[in-house]
């Protein structure tokens, strides 16, 4: 990895206070090249049936992001240190044409993933980690994923529509992208369109956490489980806001009860240090159901710990 | 007219309390057969390119019209005794599928039109005229329209897409289903894209009263004004709730400040007694965009006072 | 009246700032003796059939009447340096008992009246002004009001129930307390629940001056034309908030569009000076429906206008 | 039972999109006739000497129940397959008479009763019970009752008023139609009034898990103690929301920090299966205190959890 | 002027959705350089003695000045066309040191106005305009102002202190950089903390046109008015959102009803074409006031009305 | 102590409704003599460098607390029984001088500290223990302190200021006040602005729980190591609300996921019974960024438990 250049630097709220100036992820700078790690938004909601408003997700997050600083005091991590870091903008987006959409993102993360670039995006519903998945994987390097989620978003179709946020899993999979034996879900729950739809995923070998499991097993456990199933593969870590419990989540389209904490959210990504991490997302955020933001201020933390995790795989990487 | 059912007259706030009871359109009754006028919503929010949410216009709407009472304090105009009025439910949407929706759309109202009965809707975004109008209007019978809105929503193309909240007028334009000559624009303000805005309609014959002018005829020479583009043809009256200042609309996507008021807009209404009013929405209320229902009340107002129109026009009917 | 007692002055916000200290009504003493004028909260809401929450109207004024200062800047009265101005307190209420709380608020003002002090209160809904004037009018000295609101609240019964917000200028004029033909109404509009809403009042002589009429006239005559109808006689001042427009009011149960601005409101009640004022109150403001207080805000406004004519009046009293 | 008539069966949203169509509970079809269980609203207030405003709760409960699927994905109930459910409405209100009110909702679900359909019902506030248990129990068949709640609700009177929210179970106790020995509340905490605030039901033998002896048993141990308390009696399952922590009930009158979690209320009533559950209730949802619907989109979840356990109680009788 | 640099041109929302990319001033490029009119943020709250918040304010006007187009719908100009336009991010604050941060906004602003180019500020609350006209002002050629507000700001002081945003205007007059006599205020109401708050300004030979005056001369005369007082001297326009009625800026400190509409105002300020506009200012927006941002946005538009007239002024320079 | 006066007992809600009278804390009496234990807001915000708004807090604080009934559930005390409580009201505060503000801070709670009154103070930011300790410490007699805080607020400076709420327990160790081997800090966490922000309490012997921590050792061990620290020093118990998960306190300008449960703090606050607590305070209350309330209810439920542990302390002293 290129030395770390100092102008590229986030803005620091020690010295400049976190209410003022222009609006990036983290305060990063405004950068798509010289840069190890992009935070990039993704304002897709197109794949959205239920209710609105992820395309403003990435401005939100971008704001609530001002109340991050530079380091992670669990884990000391300082990613900021560790890798040079860019707000990369947001993919393009045509809104009256899904397909083009995605295509135009993909694109955008091929790029950056040309370039050895670690994207990770803020949604944007949850359709987003097909883009950037089908970017950055391959068939001969299928990835690990860690999904924490309220669905397990691997129907065939919603709507007779093949590409949305309910289907991006199943669309990976079958497009060997993801290797669904290395796919953990955590936090799956709430009720169903049908009894048997998780019987698809768990077919596929995919390792489907539902909460009554994830009471069972502790949160140690399942910790020591994700890692099992992800093993050496790279690995990309998926969060749909909907994983968490409402309470966390209050700006979201299809809330779930009962369901994960930022406390245990923040603990298992933490303990994915170490793992060959090569992107992640924070995907479903709908600011309008949430204007004062508490939603996006978490979505932002989750960010932060994908970044550090991220940052520290990509500081490791002997050809950078 | 046939006479009216009594069963089938809305549910009355004097005897049962307007907390009370599911929503329904002005607590009409739920019914598809057997009445003159269908109150129908159109969740239709895919023509957006702008700020999320008008899918849920119709839900809000329903809820924050319990708060209206059976007669026009104003007229006198009772149109729950003049004519058999159900809250025809919603039009088929494919979320995922503007053209189906669209297409499903038409041919509901297509059939409420086939057996006579006059629609008026809520949206949904401004794209709404678009199913309606091509489903009660026809190039032999082309329709006059009295248009509320800040925008003039006669662009050709918006991202490369035709049919959306920004171009509905000037399609049903170009497919003969409005005279242009009797579209009658009435708010029009706010930046614009460029210059030329506004020139394809007015070289169509379209009469655009912007703001400025609105505030030099004054109401009273807008509205006469808006009688004598009409005349005697059949006239739709479409609502975008953006024509509105935004102090009335703050839940709508592309809000325009310095524009009409609530009084202006129900005297001018009140002022179309007499024409051969066809049918009528009210278009672009996103409840995210204002949970406690402000602006779906005054939509939900909007939809009553071109109810009271409607129903002298239906009641007059002599084939009825 | 006695010499103004610099201790029971209120809290100048020029020394004391306005975000400190607990909230009464303008900053006044809490105080129910050695005062001129009353400042009272009435949390009665019981009598609203429709939707709730005016019980927490008194506490959201007082505080949102923080934001007053001690001189009305048009009309140079400077109500805090005319008389001794209290807060005192809020009227018992029985929450299950409406009867009870009407005789307990009678009672309370009743006490008031006594002691020759003039209450201005905050509700709770429009049934406030029937204790109150049951309180401090008889059938000797019956008086005339002026009386803002969207309706008229001369209903018979509601419900079956005589006594609620839409029956108490029925009942004292019933009861001689309101003399009918010195009763003017300014700002009636909206949907009614039958035709012949108003001809009670218009039959008892009242001067029912609709939105519609409100405009022809313009505001110069309505306030001559009130003028005119209050005479010479004691004059009360009530205000249902939604009289205002519903822009000015979000925080109300029975919101009407095309209402009153709060200039307007402003205007005619500062052209009252002179007038024989010798109580007013601000009813309808629910805080749940308007949690950030803008509606408390107009509120206190409102009741302060009120202050200052009714200061000057209390002022010129001979006998004090 | 009689054979599912699939045209009762709810509005699939595989098919229609949650955000369409007009609310009902749960999607459920309005039926009073031929169905097995009733949704019912009973939009109670008069029982509430503290914040205002749960008259607004089944409007708001059946708009956020659009989210809710077919199938618990926990348990894999269907109550949709297993019965015919239907949206009974609301049950009539007189707004000024609370006696008045509580006896006609008694009919309402006398007349549910009568023919065999199990009655769940959003409040209104927590006297609601009263009348649905005074319509479904006897003294020769006294229920047991699973109580959420923060509070006991056994006043004898608040405000010298015998029947409201704080008296409900003193009453149906005293009346013979709970046994208090079977009656089991959990959740109880907060301030109190006075210290022997629990003393009465404790007497009775009521069965008072506070938070503190919750968390010493665990929630395991306190399911198994509520199957035990209740044992083969006819059981009724009560959820006052301010049971749950504030941060799950935000609209809520009176909230008291330090609850339940939204997961241990639904692990707790899914561990009920099996009981012979013959109605339920989840209260106190206030939505002008939480106008984006939070807690309503939890009640809902509530109530769809103990329809899971009637259903298949009710799909298990064997007269049916 | 120099050319106009493509590059330093705007997002065009006609090509990039309203909803992408990160939130600057009206899409203008972050620039200082190469520029001819600056937006600028001042995140400056330190002066405000009442409501808090405006700090926030840059941040919440940038994010909704998505919503603006290129073009004046209403008067044609097309700022972007006609100047380089940039945002120059905001001026550096010391969250601690009202003094410093005043010292340091007026050094970034003597440095944009040693290079010829104009600013454009979003506060901040009012003692913005301070260290602005004391960096582009001099005593040899003092500034004639428009100033819309509700309040004078001519204080001495305010809890004994001398610069703060009741201020501004008193320390330029007696610095001799604003000229009294081309100073006119338009919208001045509300209450006073005394009597003789107006008599300072008034006596330097301001022209205060309270809001009574406001509908005395009209709206036309007002302009004609402030363009006669104005003259041909260089003039800066600063607009505090309180001149505007509470019901366009819920989210201000010091809301104050009765007060000017969006309207009104943009009329007025599109009428300052042709005078030498040299720079300009919208102040004391609180968006933890108003989460939703109405306020944000008439401040946004308020904020490319004045960017028009400057625009205008700075294009015609010969010297550029 | 002397005998309660039945005059200074609180407004007992059990008599009068909750929604009613003018808001004190916990409807305590407005007393600053004659009383044992004083409520007293401090709105002192000029410490903070982040978001705005807690100059606010003790209104908001004072208007939830009314949901505060006389005894502790929990654990049976009854705060208003055993000694004679008071609204002290608001220190007074120079809104544009912090060092002035602090220093009459200081005198009021030094005032109130000669006649033997314990504090407890409702912020205001956390500044607000630094006039507080030094009133009421002395280097003879340092106290302990029980802090709960996401926060160690021991920076020497911040933007290069020494008194702020980043600061102040660095200063009062430093001044000899706190001893820093009796202070602990539970539920430390979140990003950090350098590696080393803990090196120095750490170095100072200051026990720091982080959540970590918190979660390895337990509460039940957390408290009892707490009360190890602390010992039979004298006990300050300060409370900055993020120190909670923001789910608790979404209106505080500093939030940091994963935090504090109200259960957690409840139950460790009630297990500090039997110590010498001799004051305490909860800040960072911020009322615009959660109108509603939310923040504050939970707040007052916070001071509540402290009243609850120091009456029992004061009680006991035998002085008194």
């Amino acid at each position: 990895m290129k030395g770390i250049d100092s102008k590229s630097q986030f803005l620091d709220s020690w010295v400049t206070p976190r209410f003022t100036q222009p609006a990036s992820f983290m305060r990063a700078p405004f950068a798509t090249d010289d840069i190890d790690i992009a935070l990039v938004g993704c304002p897709f909601d197109l794949g959205s049936a239920n209710r609105a408003g992820t395309r403003h997700g990435p401005a939100q997050i971008r704001e609530m992001s001002r109340l991050i600083r530079k380091v992670n005091g669990a884990t000391g991590v300082a990613p900021f240190s560790l890798c040079r870091v860019g707000d990369a903008g947001d993919t393009p987006i045509s809104p009256f044409d899904a397909g083009q959409s995605l295509e135009d993102a993909q694109s955008f993360y091929a790029d950056l993933h040309a370039r050895g670039i670690v994207p990770i995006s803020a949604g944007g519903d949850h359709t987003v980690p097909l883009p950037v998945i089908r970017a950055i994987a391959s068939t001969e390097r299928p990835l690990a994923v860690v999904h924490f989620d309220a669905h397990s978003d691997t129907w065939d179709t919603l709507h007779g529509n093949r590409y949305n946020n309910a289907t991006p899993f199943r669309r990976l999979i079958e497009e060997g992208l993801i290797d669904p034996k290395r796919l953990v879900q955590i936090g799956i729950r709430g009720t169903l369109f049908a009894q048997d739809d998780l019987d698809w995923p768990v077919a596929q070998g995919v390792r489907v956490i539902t909460m009554d499991e994830y009471e069972d097993l502790g949160r140690d456990q399942v910790l020591a489980e994700a890692r099992r199933i992800v093993g050496d593969a790279p690995v990309y870590v998926t969060y749909d806001v909907d994983g968490l419990d409402p309470v966390y989540c209050p700006g979201t389209g299809s809330p779930e009860p009962g369901g994960l904490s930022m406390r245990d959210s923040q603990v298992i990504i933490r303990g994915l240090r170490g793992l060959d991490v090569v992107g992640g997302d924070v995907c479903e955020v709908s600011p309008p159901l949430d204007p004062a933001g508490h939603t996006a201020l978490n979505a932002a933390n989750l960010m932060f710990e994908i970044l550090c995790v991220a940052a520290e795989a990509q500081a490791a990487r002997p050809d950078r």
